[in-house]
């Protein structure tokens, strides 16, 4: 059985406290930040919190329990958030007035309780748990600080919030939560929050991935949808059609299928899913590069050549050796902007049609329908652009994903019929675009238009979307943050508790804090407020109003 | 003695390899790269290399020899680089078709010999070193791969020029260096090869201070110009002064003396000094939020008050604090845009001119000596920008170092005085303008001007500078990179090396190339040839074009 704070009787003396603080601020030019909202972000489900200030011990130690506490998982992120936490360390002060500190602190322990040791990490694998923070002052029955979850995914989120609750003090030169005692319940309103990343534009290398699937965990974000080919580059080895690589933009701009399997093992020790996605048949004209029997001709790339096999083959054989690296249920196979010209004006494509008396459209629909087979055969759960699903409902797997982007009104009508869907309206969430603001980015909701709870169930969550046109390593870490953020916080927290009052006054004060928060931890997150996203700062001035 | 591969008799077999290489670089879309360029950036001085493909083992080892080679920086150094090296690991491999691989390579050891074991690290330390890469036959004196180095630092050099010759070969799924056997004798040109960062107008916090001088020991450059403090804020915790960080934007964007001191000694594992600054009597506003006496007035408050002792106190404050976390032995006092209407206007500093029958221009020489002297007296030499040069020469105390920032000239004309000089025109070396392509960049020259060696032997070198305005953690790197690795190639490289020809085919290749090197590193080096610094890219394509 779960221990539950938030039924203890402890749970009375907490809330007598008061939750407006008066803790003080000492600022320079910029204002004071509204000591009543609570700087954590995403903004957890339930939380209480007093008004005591308790230090951290810079030798915090682990202690595990429960019968999926004792996992590698856990210690590894233990040890990741203590170095984010610890990043400054006092070391042998070379100024005597810094020595002789106070070596008695508040919480010299965090207590992971995980209840369940299968560490599957599959869509909607439970991300829940409480975290309690207090003094100890023996007579707790909980510990100092004390995370409890049922996965050890929900153990990570957990972490990723205590770090926000804790504040190095440059006062007393010691790590510092505020605002406590801290008692939180928490999970996640949509089981996929994704980012897309597109290599095919440009390509990123693979530390640039994991910078990305590191700091899309700051923000609970849990999906990491690799567009990982388009027209432009095939950037991924498979093993089984050895010269579609040959797609590439250079030799030195691949990944092995080595490299795939090393970032789909770092996200998921970040409690972060990879959903693949080839895109066909359009978007594939780089698949000839290798293999030029997939292009209608030498003339005409794309789509690819509905009529033969081969082209199958080939599908089928990237998902087969896919699989092998790519364990989430889901898999995108794309399915958006077919312009069908070549189809139509190849002769021996022409022909195919008029045998079978197929129009170019037929032949789309037959192509989808044919990649869905393959991958479902493989056991995976096809997600499509709304495309797919726009132009032939009727004839798609019930299974199907429908992968909203061409603007709103779509996930109403897919969970309609009966399908779930992602929301990803290319009019708040596309990262590309560059003239979205925070706020309309924020107030974007997955849910409009859908009231019966039974459809809303269908919505899985939503994704932003960082197209890679314009965006290469230079850039795409201030595109895609803060804005993501914003997303990130709508996908997880309480609807209620986001979607009321002025959010220029109770989110945007937070979400300049959480941008700040990703500066301090490397990551280059753009000034939420400027013009245009990615845009530099306009002039001198603090993170925090900038 | 140090071993001397140039004059051994293997130089004259090594000579007669062909320099043409015929390895094949299959590309797509992108042009074949010039394979009768040497991809190091910067250009050692001097170089021969063959036509042979060696290949590296994964788990390379380091072997040390002389009396300097157990050092714990040359350690570190061996495992930041192996990890560079080795990003691409094959572990255990999920496809049969990638196992069994050979495990025969033919290097499996690095060798490094450090002359000495003097780690002090000043400038115009001995950063030469020579490189010998090739198989190791069994008959060779030398190792498969060493680096011989009088210094520690030398031999850091060494291996960053070792990590640039290995590349991931994604055919073989292995590391190579291509054009082997390899002899390379290296050595700067100028003692003092600088990038200035700007943490007032922007707070930087402390990670990514450390990514700037990680990315800048790629480039080889070897001073981190601190130019801490401005007018709009005092992030520096100074324990004499204590209120002085009141000037910070806020309590979080702050450094402490520790966070200093680990700044420094991140940067002197990586052979970077860090060249302090305080910018008096002018950029100095923020001084006066902690201690309000040391404006003119509380509505005049730049200059720094001259007239009181209590100034020059806090001067020496700072600096009796900063001297015992900064070692480097040049100390900036900036000294630059000093606007004394404050000193003409403001009643008890007009007075106290008058009763000493100064003029404003007097007393700015007045300030600028005596804060001289007081680095001086603390055994620093003092920096100082050329205004104070432009304005009272023949006063300055000879040891000064005049930085150059107006315009061209300035350096000839230090150097004719017997000054020593830094040259950063800003006209091709101010990173915050935008404008500047990498051309003009690339062949500003130092030297420009100053034929007398003698002379030139007073330029210690220049720095290219990163002023704060408009960068912030989200832009910074890309508006130092690529653009910083042209100005330091011209540093290092020598002059007549990289002065002739047509630097759009001899430079800009290999520009191109060392950008996507920062890029798989994980720095963000905007593209090499956009219009503006740290633009996007225009649109899809290889790291390799744009």
């Amino acid at each position: 059985m779960l221990f539950d704070p938030f039924k203890s009787h402890f749970l009375f003396l907490i809330l007598s406290l008061s939750l407006c603080v008066s803790q003080t601020l000492a600022l320079n030019s910029v204002p004071e930040p509204d000591a009543s909202l609570t700087y954590l972000w995403p903004l957890p489900s339930e939380f209480t919190s007093g008004n005591r200030t308790l230090s951290v011990d810079p030798d915090l130690s682990l202690a595990v329990a429960g019968i999926g506490g004792n996992s590698a998982i856990v210690r590894a992120a233990f040890d990741r958030y203590r170095a984010i936490i610890f990043k400054h360390t006092s070391g042998i002060s070379i100024f005597s007035r810094f020595t002789g500190r106070s070596s008695v602190y508040d919480i010299s322990k965090l207590k992971i309780i995980v209840n369940s040791d299968n560490e599957e990490l599959q869509l909607g694998v439970d991300e829940s748990y409480t975290l309690f923070v207090s003094k100890n002052d023996g007579k707790s029955i909980t510990g100092e600080a004390t995370i409890e979850a049922n996965t050890v995914y929900g153990a990570l989120r957990g972490l990723e919030t205590f770090s926000q609750l804790c504040s190095f003090d440059y006062g007393t030169k010691s790590v510092q939560v505020y605002k406590a005692p801290w008692y939180i319940r928490d999970k996640p309103r949509f089981a996929f929050r994704g980012l897309l990343l597109d290599t095919s534009r440009h390509y990123f290398p693979i530390d640039v991935i994991k910078q990305i699937i590191e700091s899309m965990s700051y923000a609970k974000l849990n999906v990491f949808h690799w567009h990982i080919i388009d027209e432009e580059a095939f950037p991924l080895e498979v093993p089984a059609y050895p010269k579609l690589w040959k797609g590439s933009y250079t030799k030195w701009e691949r990944y092995t299928v080595e490299d795939a399997y090393e970032i789909v093992n770092f996200a998921k020790v970040r409690g972060i899913n990879v959903m693949a996605e080839i895109d066909v048949p359009g978007h594939a004209e780089s698949w000839g590069t290798g293999y030029p029997n997939l292009w209608p001709s030498t003339s005409c790339r794309e789509p690819l050549d509905v009529t033969k096999n081969f082209t199958f083959d080939v599908i089928s054989g990237i998902l087969t050796d896919m699989r092998k690296i790519f364990p989430f249920e889901l898999f995108h196979l794309g399915g958006d902007e077919v312009n069908t010209d070549c189809w139509s004006t190849t002769p021996h494509v022409k022909q195919w049609l008029q045998d079978r008396n197929m129009t170019a459209k037929d032949a789309y629909k037959y192509f989808v329908l044919k990649a869905q087979e393959i991958a479902i055969s493989k056991n995976w759960t096809p997600v499509n652009w709304e495309e797919t699903f726009n132009t032939f409902a009727e004839n798609l797997n019930p299974r199907t994903v429908v992968h909203n982007w061409l603007g709103a009104g779509v996930c109403p009508k897919a969970v309609a019929k009966g399908f779930k869907c992602i929301f990803s309206n290319q009019g708040f969430w596309y990262l590309d675009h560059l003239d979205v603001p925070w706020n309309e980015v924020y107030t974007a909701e997955p849910l409009e238009g859908i009231n019966d709870s039974s459809k809303q169930e269908l919505v899985l969550g939503g994704e932003v979307c960082m197209w890679g046109e314009t965006a290469d390593t230079s850039d795409v870490q201030q595109t895609i943050w803060p804005r993501a953020a914003a997303a990130a916080e709508r996908m997880w927290s309480r609807r209620d508790a986001i979607s009321t009052g002025n959010i220029t006054l109770t989110a945007l004060p937070r979400l300049h804090y959480f941008r700040c928060l990703l500066n301090r931890r490397g990551v280059q997150a753009a000034p939420v407020t400027n013009k245009y996203a990615r845009g530099p700062p306009t002039g001198a001035g603090s993170c925090y109003e900038q």
